[in-house]
């Protein structure tokens, strides 16, 4: 599933946001087709944006689409997701949550399966090595990231 | 409660939504002190956004906040929120929810409540009516801004 073309895209997204200064994740969602709908990565350094996480610039930038593209559709992102984005797969009902790396950060992957989702975890090493190095340089914005003091 | 300055702000921002012939949610963030911290509405019409909910738009406008000034925080919304909205509250940990109405739409209270959320419904009649009014001329748009076919 590491050679997933969503999830080659997501690893993608998360190397242009650590070459930004970013917080390194990134994101895809693909169709029940193989098309991919959308990417994107987290823009809070690049944008000053709160909001503009991984999940939520790909949906950002996957534009308006039906309910049923998002049902079969999958998401990748390259750490698991946090509550917010965690909740943007659920209010979306998108079918499968493939995550990069849970070893940095654990987000909303029980309630996602809770929820009806599908959850793969890859431990994918790039993506947890990108982590580490930008919590390592940047305790204090990866904290802000997730709502932490 | 419905004469705080963060409903009002909240109702005023509904009332734009539907001036613009947008989806008429409203939302303002309010600081533990009373200063209003951000506001904003529904912007999936108006920019064709699949985010800016209201609740999105509102910690998107209120910028890069510190997690202790959204933890004594509280969300303001016209409508019950939905999955993604009620993740960007548990995200930030905001310590209450203070919703319009949820006779038209209900999201996720319960689970704002599970994660230790204070929330309160006002029932407001103002609230009720712009969703009712926008449910009724525009059920694609309305059903789209939820995940629903």
């Amino acid at each position: 599933m590491e050679t997933d073309p969503g999830f080659i895209a997501a690893l993608e997204e998360a190397r242009k946001g650590a070459a930004e200064g970013g917080v390194p994740i990134g994101s895809a969602l693909v169709a029940a087709d193989g098309t991919i709908l959308g990417r994107g990565h987290n823009m809070r350094l690049q944008k000053g944006s709160a909001t503009l996480h991984a999940e939520i610039s790909t949906f950002e930038n996957a534009g308006r689409l039906p309910a049923s593209v998002y049902r079969g559709a999958t998401c990748y992102t390259t750490l698991s997701p946090c509550d917010m984005c965690t909740g943007s797969c659920v209010m979306y009902k998108v079918k499968r949550v493939v995550i990069g790396e849970n070893e940095t950060f654990v987000g909303g992957e029980e309630y996602l399966k809770q929820r009806g989702i599908e959850v793969v975890v890859l431990k994918n090493k790039e993506c947890q090595e990108l982590m580490k190095k930008f919590i390592a340089e940047k305790p204090e914005e990866w904290n802000e990231d997730i709502g932490e003091p």
